[in-house]
């Protein structure tokens, strides 16, 4: 049964989220329901990340087997004219051996977290950044992020309802940027607990506007205690930009 | 009576453009709602540039004429208020003298026009770019686009309705670049004619994919043949992004 890796680009706005679900859109149905359209196959698909409501991808990956052979790009020109008008778009799409996983074959997910910094909310942006309306210092945000890389107990960033196994990850990349009002962090590695960005988002604002000292960040992951994470970021910049294999 | 000068943010998708119509929403429209709901007074406001439907600003310039003084950020966060939900926001306010004028006191405008450059469709920046679904190249879209600079007798790049005493302008800018799938035309001038920007998009294009020679921007407009001009661009890629004074 020949497998097809897809790359997707999507605006999370009008899903309850990657995984499909009884009663709310999701970017999975969605995905599935354009299969069938193009192909006359009921199939399921699995992502490599399971983004909650509200988050956004330029590069999720999922894979997809079907019955009959196709061409990847007539593939992706199917899937795309059948996905119309929903906010999801396949932007490649690969013949890939019976042994890839979308999941679990990954060996780095990166993903961007958008903070929109000024006084006035979003017009053009509007569901597509954390809008924060007080200065942040990304150069503290920065600092105080880079005792998290490596090896860690992540307790701290973990919400309620992770399934992972442990809670030790490796973090790759945890950079704070500016770029004129934007805030962008940009975080990497192998696998995440459940809403691990999102709850150093939340924390780094902390920083980012003099609430925390920067030494706070270590403080708070070497607690191992959830309660001191700060709150959590909200779903909307949220970006899961690409997934190495 | 005090003068303010307020630099607005839009979204241009819901509105038919700048100037206030009878049947439609527009942006002047929702403008002087927010300043009639803030200050209890009904004024009629000036817009450095009168941007088509669909177009975008990111730093559109009007004035307003008030009876009573105000503190600018009060009143641009007034504004902001009454403004909800329209997808249009006051950046920042200022009290001016009143001989400024928003259209006439202008010393220079500055556009952008922003082109997604691949096969799929945009999904997050839908209504926000035009999608060209075929490779160009912005190297020599930026050569052709030099020949334009300085001044010269614009009547190819001109559209039908256009109010301009004359087609002779200055053109200070036209610079195309590549940010990724992304082809950006940066345009700057003191004044435009009617859908000058758009028009020198649409033409650009054209050299982009390699329908026109790079020579051809520059016969074009020594034609001053409107039949010369590509077909217009579509205004959802056009943002006014500066306006100085």
């Amino acid at each position: 049964m020949p497998r097809y890796k897809l790359t997707l680009e999507y605006d999370g706005t009008p899903f309850a989220g990657w995984q499909r679900q009884a009663e709310h859109p999701s970017v999975q149905a969605a995905l599935e329901r354009a299969i069938e359209a193009a192909t006359q196959e009921q199939v399921t698909t699995q992502a490599a990340g399971r983004t909650d409501a509200g988050v956004h991808a330029l590069g999720q990956v999922a894979h997809a087997d079907l019955s009959e052979d196709w061409d990847p790009f007539r593939l992706s020109e199917a899937l795309n004219y059948h996905l119309k008008p929903d906010p999801v778009a396949v932007i490649a799409a690969e013949a890939v051996p019976d042994d890839f996983e979308a999941r679990f074959s990954a060996t780095a997910r990166h993903y961007e977290y958008r903070i929109l910094s000024r006084r006035t909310r979003p017009t053009l942006e509007r569901d597509q950044v954390w809008h924060v309306p007080v200065p942040l210092d990304a150069e503290a945000m920065h600092r105080a992020a880079q005792p998290l890389l490596g090896q860690q107990d992540f307790t701290t960033f973990r919400a309620a309802g992770c399934q992972s196994n442990s809670p030790v990850k490796t973090l790759d990349r945890l950079d704070v940027s500016r770029e004129a009002d934007h805030i962008i962090i940009r975080v990497s590695a192998r696998s995440f607990l459940y809403h691990q960005v999102r709850s150093f988002a939340g924390s780094l604002k902390l920083v980012g506007e003099g609430k925390w000292a920067e030494s706070e960040m270590r403080a708070a992951l070497d607690s191992c205690d959830r309660s001191r994470c700060g709150a959590l970021a909200p779903a909307c910049g949220l970006y899961l930009t690409r997934v190495d294999y």
